[in-house]
């Protein structure tokens, strides 16, 4: 029997989520078991690049939480209400839920978790922080052995990209700012992102997990990125600094002293000078990055897309089939997430059939027209070249390199054959692969 | 009632596994449930650096995967056998697996996943690819409701760190690989590593999980760094490309045209030359990376320590939590990494408590002693300098930028307010915090 869905809003993201699962093939095989049940929009008259059967979309949202053959309501229309009160009435209703909503986990999360934790149900939240990056679930299993002792987040892509703007060109926040609305990687009402506040909700749900214990919203402290200047990005510069918006949860003693105690935290968003050679410095534009420290692991980081509607869509997918993998286990049937799901074997294609690109050093007699017979041979095997530099002597003999453009491996492969019967070519003493 | 483990081998990932397991403040309470039942080495009078009840240590592994009280035997004996019939025997008794051995998995996952699939078992290897960093699990599960096309990895840290010192010291293979060895970053035979068979092995499991399908080991291209030379690392850094042990799995055809049909494979190891911003070309030292692309995700990538005690115990760990939570789960009791487990909250501390480093930047009438007076009000509330700039003007202005040491945040600031007060000072136009 199939496990129906109940999805809450039709945005950006919910049609990325719809179009993900109306098309499986490459995807987990768990993914047929869902059948999307019921849509809840505002205006159904709205065009959508999704097709749904007409029965399908409905303006009832309330209905469709109380919809006793929905199984799970995937939340996506963002905002505090109605959210919270459709999340606590499906849940009251026995409904598992996927939610993508970091506002409303941020400051209900109590209210719904205690809920969850009363009706029986789950409450997935992989795509309320860092976009696709799979750090929700880790967070809950893998590195949960970990006695965890710091998170440290880019959690917020408009002001990474600004500020990364800012460092690159020289630019002032108000002109970068105005520019990145206009391009649509800030909103016309920037104060969330700019001051620090979706930072803020992110890093209280990635602390909540990290340390065991829930974390009231007005306690974490927000400091925006207004007050950077160019000059100080170009001190910071000076100083062997990048200067990045980070969310911080950081334990102030490194062992809790008690087995159910959770350590005090200091807990954080601010503008904030990094050493150039630290692990987020490297992470520019509206790219996330998430930074887990603890004992015994040392660090790890996860980076990726922290928005957009495919990588949204991929983290609420994954909740979804997280969730379908609990409702199918059974002690008959074993949990199709940990088991081993394929049994054929993969087909690999030979490396003569790989098109890549290569870089070649040759050692050459110092003989007029090298360079031109390189050129002959690799034009007959319709290997074309992208550099080619003659820098270096090595003794008598004159060093070439040459990087090519995209070529199937076996023509390359062959078109070195010839070269190296030619009698100007002393060795080709490297070869190797271009990515 | 406890889940009883049978642990194979005592060796640096035994050891650390062990060490995690006895001291669990901070961990995730499920872990209490876990009882080390048996552990298995070859020489029990060796001294050992975790203390173990007389009666739990043995030489017989056999018997310890023929154990009725065991339910997970966590094989950390490594090689190929009697690890494959030990796992194989433990598997035909009904107990679920726990490996970190990526040589037996990429020759026997057949055979192993077979036999598992029959029993009914789990077998679990988080540890076998990236040491500590979860990329088993999101490949398993999370990431696998995208359309994944390409799996890039820096699998060995042994190679990476060898051609990060070439790189960086413009030193030769040969050299850089027997300074390594004396450090202990490289063994005393290296050929696995070096040649790329180590990567080979983990490229053939991660691609396995990746596109759904087996793998044949000799289906791997492999090619290790020993031809790589300075000279190469050098036009490579003038072209804009770093060179790195890439480990590469990557569909030929974006979509397959069945849906149970798995694409062609190029599966591939071989030193690469990488554009600089490419985000695996920052990835330096032991350090491992794993990239993953597909659709609608575009890309996400896994960074962390690919080896040591530490971090592998932490995956080997991650397995036994969640092989625990699905021996706990029923319809009764709901999945315990899936729920919410706690109720309390977070302690977290003031800003005043903080401890960080602070820049700060003044604009100071150009007065004689102007620094001497910011000196003298910072020493008196205990703030010290790390570095101290007075390079720019701004008109009739003096720009003086300090960096602190560590300082609690309250002191800072009260130095700060002080400072405001003096008759030199005109303004304080930039407050940050260091990392």
């Amino acid at each position: 029997m199939g496990v129906k869905l109940g999805i809450l809003g039709l945005g950006t993201v919910g049609t990325g989520t719809v179009q993900l699962l109306q098309d499986l093939n490459g995807r987990h095989p768990l993914l047929r078991e869902i059948e999307i049940h019921r849509v809840g929009v505002r205006s159904p008259q709205l065009p959508r690049a999704v097709e749904l059967a007409k029965n399908v979309l409905s303006t009832d949202l309330e209905a469709i939480v109380n919809d006793p053959a929905v199984d799970i309501v995937v939340e996506l229309i963002g905002g505090l209400e109605p959210a919270r009160s459709l999340i606590l009435k499906a849940i009251e209703n026995g409904k598992h839920i996927v939610t993508a909503n970091k506002a409303a986990i941020a400051r209900f999360g109590d209210e719904i978790f205690t809920a969850a934790n009363k009706a029986g149900v789950y409450v997935m939240l992989e795509a309320a922080v860092g976009g696709g990056i799979p750090v929700i679930q880790p967070l809950k299993q893998s590195l949960s052995v970990n006695r965890i002792h710091t998170v440290t987040g880019i959690v917020n892509g408009t002001t990474n990209y600004i500020l990364t703007r800012m460092q690159t060109e020289g630019s002032n926040f108000s002109d970068v700012l105005a520019d990145a609305q206009k391009l649509g990687y800030a909103e016309a009402d920037p104060t969330a992102d700019v001051d620090g506040l979706d930072a803020a909700d992110k890093i209280a749900i990635l602390a909540s997990l990290a340390f065991g214990g829930r974390i009231k919203l007005q306690d974490v402290y927000s400091e925006g990125i207004r007050q950077v200047s160019k000059t100080d990005i170009a001190y910071a510069e000076k100083l062997g600094f990048v200067i990045k918006l980070l969310a911080i949860a950081k334990t102030l003693t490194p062992s809790p002293s008690s087995p159910s105690s959770t350590p005090p935290l200091s807990l954080r968003v601010h503008p904030t000078l990094l050493p150039k050679e630290h692990p987020l410095a490297s992470i520019n534009g509206v790219y996330n990055a998430i930074l887990v420290e603890g004992e015994p692991l040392k660090q790890v980081m996860f980076f990726g897309p922290g928005a957009g509607a495919g990588a949204t869509a991929s983290a609420v997918s994954s909740d979804i089939l997280n969730l379908v993998a609990a409702l199918k286990t059974s002690t008959a049937n074993p949990n199709p997430l940990l088991s081993c799901a394929h049994q054929d074997y993969c087909q690999i294609v030979p490396m003569a059939e790989l098109i890549t690109r290569f870089y070649a050093r040759f050692l050459t007699k110092d003989q007029p027209g090298v360079i031109g017979k390189l050129g002959t041979c690799f034009g007959t095997y319709g290997v074309s070249l992208e550099s080619i530099v003659q820098t270096g002597f090595q003794g008598e003999l004159a060093e070439i390199v040459v990087v090519t453009h995209d070529v199937r491996e076996g023509n390359f492969r062959q078109a070195l054959a010839e070269i190296h019967t030619l009698e100007a070519i002393d060795s080709i003493p490297s070869l190797l692969r271009v990515l």
